[in-house]
């Protein structure tokens, strides 16, 4: 089998970039991180002699032995354990007594919550960039589509009308939410974990606090008021705020699909070499994109749940739940990654089909803009008649399959006030759009200010 | 049957004023307030004839005719079509021409969402509340416990020691950042929902924005960009950080239900009349508030995530992605209200029990305080041999029922630095609190900064 | 406010019928009934003196004092021992020493999980007779849609045809497996729950098991072998059954919402009087059971895994678990009862529109049927250089928007064996429906041995 | 790096045999599988040359040409696309008219769905055998431990006792109840599936149905009625049984988490080199395996829900929800088999301390055996007065800190009846287990008799 190192779902639901910040090998980095750091943070303090870091600054991943790793995580009941055995085991090679100060006072859950903090703030990083690709390409496009009406649709029927441009704008208001939120978050989330056994960092005497923020500062992580080992809020915001996300992109693939099926056709995702074709139908296209982010939007929010039903950890260290938010996290930050990117995809590739919207326009012939001649009949003779006269005008045309023009023709009491030309122009779609450009132009002014404040 | 008005789950799992906040009456309350809003800001903007409020405004629930509503409403597929149907003609019998433009140009969407908006605003606001008082308490409680020594725990085992002010501290800790989250999302999720059947406030032509702005401001809420029907992170950003908040309190249901264990007993839930007695065991007091937190914690993430994946809402109004809001918004809220409300019965009501705590203590004979030992040892003669001396001492005391000073005794390595009492003051748990205090005084004045802000 | 008992969601996510199931008062009677029976039971045996259980018997539900019992249950951790207290106290003014052995040995969740089963399986049963409507309804419309052919859909792309009678076996297909599981289910189940405080009977020496086996008789339940206080995947397995279900019908809700979109058309929600219509555009048939079957298919699978992280009980009798388990329970019933009788709603209700799917059908102008003609080739030239036809021609026929016998006339290869008659009938939808014909057949016969295997 | 091809998770979570069932090569040749007993039952039915299937038969993953398989299964939506072409290569180099009936008339969720099913049937008899011993080593334990007393526990407070080996017969009585409900799934579950493109198997005109069956009896599958592409309850069923067999086994895990803290000590994990030790004490023992089995009675309900919520497929194949099962149902099996395994070492290496046991029934004094005096008691002078006797001698021994019979010594209305021998061992508990023992046995017979019917 000569496959490469990435399994076909991974580029299918997530990105390479993400598979490997988030591989198990970014993630001793982060762990090794840690101790060098931690070392430097002890020697700089004091608190061990002089020179002892040294050693542990020069090891490198390739030169620990980590060979039987996983059997041994699996009886130790987490990775660090055997990793800093193998660590000092290294360092030990190099410097005899630098060994004894590896690690020193720090506890399993430090190493590991702030190398999963490093790991998932790169992972962060990524996401974001991607979003705001996301939302230039939105802007480019709401502002290029501003003018292009189509169906609006409730309950998947037919509607007054909108346009391409103003669909998009409400896409793009809320990616901009979400850039607030994440913005919002990063200070309250992404700091250091450093506690030593029950979080007191007893073994520092009074040394502790002045310790922990010089480890922060190596890092470049926020000090907590507290070690947080049993409080994961933290570690819920984040989950909370990418299947929020999620959920966004999800709704994207959804409307995407759906203006896609072969009875609408209005959009449809970019047919590059080998997107979206089928092993029996020659003629398909599928929508590809809109599967995966519908697949995501599907796994996300109970991988979100497991993380909150996981927060409710024992004590000082829990039992269960902390493990439990391992892998979960990773794949949220995966399937969101994955999710982003294929959004982008769509929003760049995809196809806009004019004369589709138009046929699908006509297919309602002026009855989805009855509402429109009602709120102008209603000026001269009052709303309830008018609304009365407007149903019996609709239930005609859609019975008798005539326009809803033709179908009022023998409504006296209209007539008298507007000829037929005026009851065309009233049911254009183009004259039925109301504020769809103000608010769009709200939106992209909102852009415009969030570039600004967030660069 | 002679029960009041609420159901005995509803008075264990919530309270009684959030069931009344709640409650369909209240929410009824919600749409007639749209509904007269708009008339007056339709009547102000001259969109509709001057006077044509009034009616609207005179009207009370009491008056509407609202018999088979539920049946109506089942077939409508939400409450509002066949309650803006009672409402008309109730505004007719005061005003005929008025009952014509009742609900102009809004649709269901826009009176259902904005009239759940105030009431989960009303909602948010008394579980803030709550979360106050259980931080003022709980910084009451950090104070006042703050030098009480009591075993830390990990993985359920004892650890080195800490204090119960130390402890109540990160519960504060936490608490903090829930509060300063629901402040951030305050501005972006109370935002008035109002766009007509597809977003673009059609029938007011280019007077849409101005409607929406005087609309929002009658109801003292935000103003959204552009119509969010389908857009619905802001929906999911209440549940999220009350799941969030949820996940916090079943972290202190789970660490009270274990200190008040029958083989612990440091804190035990307050023994008002009738409080956690048993159906067959007089002598027993059972952790019925802890219960409820835990049961809380254990539903409130699934329905969190049901959140989640409704949001994948179709084109301008979805198909059952937004009924599935309803009743699951209403449940968190719900179960929220009851887990702080429980919460702060536990931390007022609670009582300490500082004998267990010395008790349990004594019960590691000095071995939980190894580790302070072996740094004080490793001054002398490096770490790895302190280590090595300590953990044969360990493994001695525990394997012979003794103290640890008197498992070390016969290391004349140790022996020739320490005096027996100098090794009884390095183990006693007073003495290996490290920074415990001083992340506790941290956490105090975080809230001390936060009260002068927040108010 | 002049409504009935119930709420508007009630009528429209459930049926009346669930809801008095699932009412209080029920659960009360639930309880009572477990009481008198174990009175009974226990005079029976000889436990308890002769004519001790007659005041049981006797009091009512309507006799007992339940002022402030809400208040009482909230204190007490659940409503069964306030409600013993209330019994005790109603049996003491009939017959004094009486009043002593009411609830004798029992234990609180013996009352309740007993209580509730008894609720749950009027409930299932409810569910179980609409599943046997909906089952015996759609066996008459798959018969009589046999030949009704539409197009098929894969990724919301049109394929080959099928009929509509096929699309309905499929849903009758997936019915009948719901079925067996639920009649598989029953007995392992609806079993009784008795065990006293810790499950081992111990108030009752040596009688204990004989004692279970009387009470489980008197109520119609089956006898476990051992207490299953905290081992709760008899629950599990109920909720688990009844997302299933609410799955698949979820799946038909999807589908119906489809095919009723304005721009496809070939299946529609009946349309009695005040059935979805919208408050804002008259014209407007919205799919109002479809999105119910969606809103259920949204909300329970997130109830069912509250059962499921429910289950992780402690020791005997649990902490939070068991209290998590009463309200999700009840509304997972809830929403199922209204999915069920929502999809028989549809398929007795629903309108098949013929005229639609063949215009749907043309639409393709035969491209899907290309495989036909690929096959028929093949069987002269070999399928490889018949696949390469077929595909220059599919693609010919869909650039040009021409039909695909069109689109192929310039093939010499194909020209020489098939005439355009010929191509033309091998395109015809009807004549490439496979096993389409037989598979439906296969799962009628199924149904009709179900039918007499089940009653 | 030097690790090997597991990551330190894999054999904490899961076990290295269902890594290699879950792996991807695996899944290729389940996928090459189906494709070479197509072609034989193709060419056995005559619907393909003679020999065309030889071919196929010779291919081996191994002379695939898999490179940039993942990048093209991204494009086209899943990795049967590209794998099939990859094969028709391959059958090509060898004879090159047989590459022609590769996959014909397959879809690829023909083939998908089938290569999963037997992945995981193959999983799901790991986990069963795996189970089958669970079972085997419990039952012996159970006979073993028939006698060994301890307290029982509710809420978390001690209650009367009971025996271990009566709780490893609750865990056994459940077990047997999964295993049922395993043996009653195989047949609905493991089924073929085969529909081409849209489920009617068209290319194969009446043939369609015995090439199912041929297929199926060379793939060692049963037979569907209809094709089942979207009717997902089968893959629900899985999800949802294991599940509940996790749920089952993280209560064992909480258990045992408990029984194993400092202050209970009855039950402890076994202590092989290098399992549950600290980084930072090196006193301590962590449960290591109870973390693992909460672990994943977190995270699996979640999965589950995921598997519920993607059921909702559109049409003839859906878009997304099928997405949404691949990796999840991975996720699940990989837990689920990590979680028996665990369990089953906690059972076979776990230590009983008898000795804790007794030191903590004494913890109580004897209150927790009022009961059995206030039984005794009541056959002489009526409950109620020997309940409130019994009431006020359980509070003076807790008061006091004497015993339950030192607590009663001044209530002559008792005294009259009972010498204070006959009250010790009345309280002895050891003669208060009621049923425990019969119950057991059940148990222990009903295991028995699965043992003959399962084999």
């Amino acid at each position: 089998v000569t496959q490469g190192r990435m399994k076909a779902t991974d580029l299918l639901f997530s990105t390479e970039a993400m598979m490997e910040v988030l591989s198990e090998e970014s993630f001793f980095q982060g762990m090794l991180r840690f101790e060098v750091s931690l070392s430097q943070a002890l020697e700089s303090a004091g608190l061990i002699p002089a020179g002892s870091s040294d050693a542990v600054a020069r090891t490198t991943l390739g030169s620990l032995n980590l060979s039987g790793l996983a059997e041994k995580a699996a009886l130790a009941g987490n990775v660090c354990i055997p990793f800093v055995k193998a660590l000092t085991a290294s360092v030990a090679a190099i410097d005899g007594e630098a060994a004894a100060y590896v690690h020193w006072g720090a506890t399993s859950q430090d190493v590991i919550d702030t190398a999963l903090l490093l790991q998932w703030r790169t992972a962060l990083d990524l996401i974001e960039v991607d979003i705001r690709r996301l939302c230039a390409q939105l802007a480019v496009e709401t502002r290029k589509y501003k003018d292009m009406v189509m169906p609006g649709r409730t309950w998947l029927q037919q509607g007054p009308p909108l346009t391409l441009g103003y669909k998009f704008a409400t896409w793009l208001d809320a990616l901009l939410r979400h850039l607030e939120r994440i913005g919002q978050m990063r200070k309250r989330v992404f700091v250091l974990q450093f506690g030593g056994a029950v979080g007191t960092l007893a073994p520092y005497k009074d040394q502790g606090i002045a310790l922990a923020q010089d480890l922060a500062a190596r890092l470049g992580l926020c000090v907590a008021k507290i070690p947080w080992h049993t409080q994961r809020d933290r570690v819920g915001e984040l989950a909370g705020d990418l299947a929020l996300l999620v959920g966004t992109l999800g709704k994207v693939g959804r409307d995407v699909g759906l203006l896609m099926q072969t009875e609408v056709g209005e959009f449809l995702e970019g047919a590059s070499e080998g997107r979206g074709s089928s092993s029996t139908m020659p003629h398909k296209r599928n929508p590809v994109s809109s599967a995966v982010l519908l697949q995501s939007a599907i796994r996300v929010p109970a991988l979100a749940s497991t993380i909150y039903t996981a927060m409710v950890q024992e004590h000082e260290r829990g039992l269960g739940g902390w493990h439990a938010e391992w892998e979960t996290m990773s794949e949220i930050f995966r399937l969101t990654a994955g999710a982003v990117k294929t959004a982008l995809t769509i929003v760049e590739e995809g196809v806009a089909v004019p004369a589709a919207m138009r046929m699908n326009l006509e297919r309602m012939k002026g009855v989805a803009m009855a509402e429109a001649i009602s709120f102008a009949l209603a000026e001269r003779i009052g709303k309830s008649e008018a609304h009365r006269i407007l149903e019996r005008g609709s239930r005609r045309a859609l019975d008798e399959n005539i326009s809803l023009v033709d179908g009022l023709k023998d409504e006296p009491e209209l007539m008298q006030f507007f000829s037929e030309v005026e009851l065309r122009r009233l049911t254009n779609p183009e004259h039925y759009l109301g504020s769809a450009g103000a608010f769009l132009d709200a939106v992209l002014a909102e852009y415009a200010r969030s570039e600004l404040w967030q660069s």
